[in-house]
């Protein structure tokens, strides 16, 4: 198949899909779990081979990424249980309003269509993505990365297997090449909305070569801003748990911005290198910098204002948190701050769908538009507007013979 | 001010508009009302200069559309007052979450940021689309048609002054030039959303060049389903209706689908062509064509699943009604369409913000992200998520801890 084939016949898939009931996406779903753990053999000796392929090749920390376990499994497995038991996201009624006597509206949610979900080396991205599409009616094509393509391909099939005899095997495209995906992002008539998981590179590659609207985000540059009156010992918890807990993350600390009549920033800074951060302070430092490692850019700021305009200034909009006991402070700094997660007395290592309880992630937005800061089945559906009538038309309203009600349903 | 400047100041002054109280947002909106009719002898001066320059030079159509009356400007006068009133858009909570003891989550509404507004010939447009904008706290710049100059910095030489001294006059800027339109289409670091509102050639050049996301459609192709049960005098009256209450709005009839097995397609057909429409119908009849006229096409399809088949083939994914006895039939044809409006025995051209009841409209989307079908005040906002905690870090949780218990507040 071609790929604009695959994108229409995951499209046409995508209407079986949400036609089925509630019960039976949650069985297929269910199926799709069982699958993971029955044939485990399988997709363990497909990641045997990639693992192989990659030796002395791969840094040790993609190893590690591209490494299934049958624990990973089981754990995909609950996640995707769980999410067979999740409320119906699709055909939730959003609004209802009597337009006028006999005339009643509804504002739905409904799937996107079809989306293309391109990921990097990191193989349990696949069945997680794939749960997600079909939990919420969508027709998928992934692209995964190519040192995982056994274990992707494996992946796939029990997947793919799994739908039958429900759902067409096409409501979850799979393609290996770049010029495959090339020749996707070009389909913006097919594919509804393009989903990268990758380094911040990729994310913008795809951003500017392609008219389909892309959800996620290119950078992660986060702050938190540690307030004259910040607790010492929170300061430091926050700070250290923000850049430490896991440097590569997106939702990960890259400057802490210091009220300049905090009294405990020596010690801080201490605290930081102690946790062995690598500090980079002074004129010369580019705040525009995503670390994604043990590193960080430390400012003092002269007060709320300064490190407000700072961070609208050299941030991502993705998270940024204040530690201070001043409750006027947290609140205009909640208020002010126009970035998709806003953090009060908290890690910005929070930002993330499953801690946000959203059940599963898709990824982190920082566009403004769609769907802001992470993104769980919600940011897969759309609306709809359905109206009912008894065979109503127009013309009696303008002419002023009828009017119209607009009350509020339920 | 260069076109980035401008929109820079936008953005600034947008963030002194959403730190307005809502009762000082609403009274500088009852500002805005009264300036366009204390100083409505100044608008239809402008107003007069742009008629007498188009006189011979604009077709009839559109010298009804330049033309301000003050009729027109009472009437959206009145329209403002309704939107001063209407309940706070911004900051509403769309979510709690108590992540864990003491941890606290919340979604909220927040302005998109700077948003930028084409039109053509109908100045009513300005003051409706900056009232939208300060209501809902985002920074705007307009750029109106060229026949409508003087008329278009009258009004928003008034809107402006209205403003302060609350808000600075660089919330709402006005521009003049395609040039200039040419340059704030490349600026997607700073404008969050265009809004194009006119001919289809205009929405599709817009939407070919720039990475700003669009909010509007470039076609509506809307259908008519005539099913075998449908009473014969409503199907005319919504066909009627849909076809020749406004044939150059989007929301207009282009294609009437009807059932073989309807009985009475040949008065349906005499109804039309008595109501002054030209029908296509045959082998050779484009069915992509928007005639925006009075004239249609037809065409006689085997049943829904055809009838569905040709709507997702040929439409634009607007608005597409059925008319029908059967509620079985509706109730497929509402589940199964998948546009942005589908209505059951009412006519197409109930597909508009003011008669769904959003109060005002700045376009219709047919995009199937962020906003769809009517766009209001809701179109124009995003989302934040506000996290408030007591000094939280994730590590405690990694280590089994601390437990999330993720559970709805309110």
């Amino acid at each position: 198949m071609t790929p604009r084939e695959q994108a229409v016949a995951a499209r046409a898939a995508g209407h079986r899909l949400r036609a089925l009931s509630t019960a039976q996406r949650g069985r297929l779903l269910r199926r799709v779990a069982s699958t993971l753990e029955a044939d485990a053999a399988t997709i363990l000796a497909a990641n045997e081979q990639d693992l192989r392929r990659g030796e002395g090749v791969l840094s040790d920390a993609l190893m590690a990424r591209l490494h299934i376990t049958i624990d990973k499994l089981e754990s995909l497995a609950d996640g995707i249980r769980t999410l067979s038991e999740m409320d119906e996201p699709i055909g939730r009624v959003l609004r209802r309003t009597e337009l006028a006597e006999g005339l009643s509206l509804r504002e739905i949610t409904s799937p996107l269509g079809v989306l293309l979900v391109i990921f990097e080396s990191r193989p349990d991205a696949l069945p997680q993505v794939a749960s997600l599409a079909l939990r919420s009616g969508n027709g998928l094509i992934l692209k995964g990365g190519s040192e995982a393509a056994e274990t992707n391909r494996a992946l796939h099939g029990l997947i793919t297997a799994a739908l039958r005899p429900d759902v067409p095997p096409e409501a979850i495209g799979l393609v290996e090449t770049r010029a495959e995906v090339g020749d996707l992002l070009a389909l913006d008539d097919v594919i509804d909305l393009v989903i990268p998981r990758g380094s911040n590179a990729m994310v913008r590659h795809i951003q500017d070569n392609t008219r389909i609207p892309v959800l996620g985000h290119a950078d992660g540059i986060c702050h938190v801003f540690v307030d004259a009156s910040a607790e010492p010992e929170m300061a430091e918890a926050i700070v250290i748990d923000a850049k430490t807990d896991y440097p590569a993350a997106c939702n990960a600390m890259e400057t802490v911005l210091i009220h300049q009549s905090y009294p405990h920033g020596d010690a801080l800074r201490d605290a930081l290198r102690g946790a062995g951060v690598s500090l980079f302070e002074g004129p010369d430092v580019d705040f525009g910098t995503e670390y994604g490692e043990l590193a960080c850019s430390v400012r003092i700021v002269d007060d709320l204002d300064a490190a407000i305009a700072h961070i609208h200034r050299h941030g991502s909009g993705h998270t940024d948190a204040i530690v201070t006991a001043d409750p006027v402070c947290a609140e205009a700094f909640l208020d002010r701050v126009d970035s998709a997660c806003v953090f009060h007395n908290a890690s910005t290592r929070f930002a993330d769908g499953y801690r946000f309880g959203l059940g599963a992630e898709v990824g982190i937005s920082t566009s403004r538009i769609h769907a802001r800061g992470p993104v769980g089945v919600e940011g897969l559906l759309t609306t709809r507007w359905q109206l009912v009538g008894q065979g109503d038309t127009v013309a009696p309203f303008s002419a002023g013979a009828r009017r119209f009600t607009h009350r509020a349903l339920e």
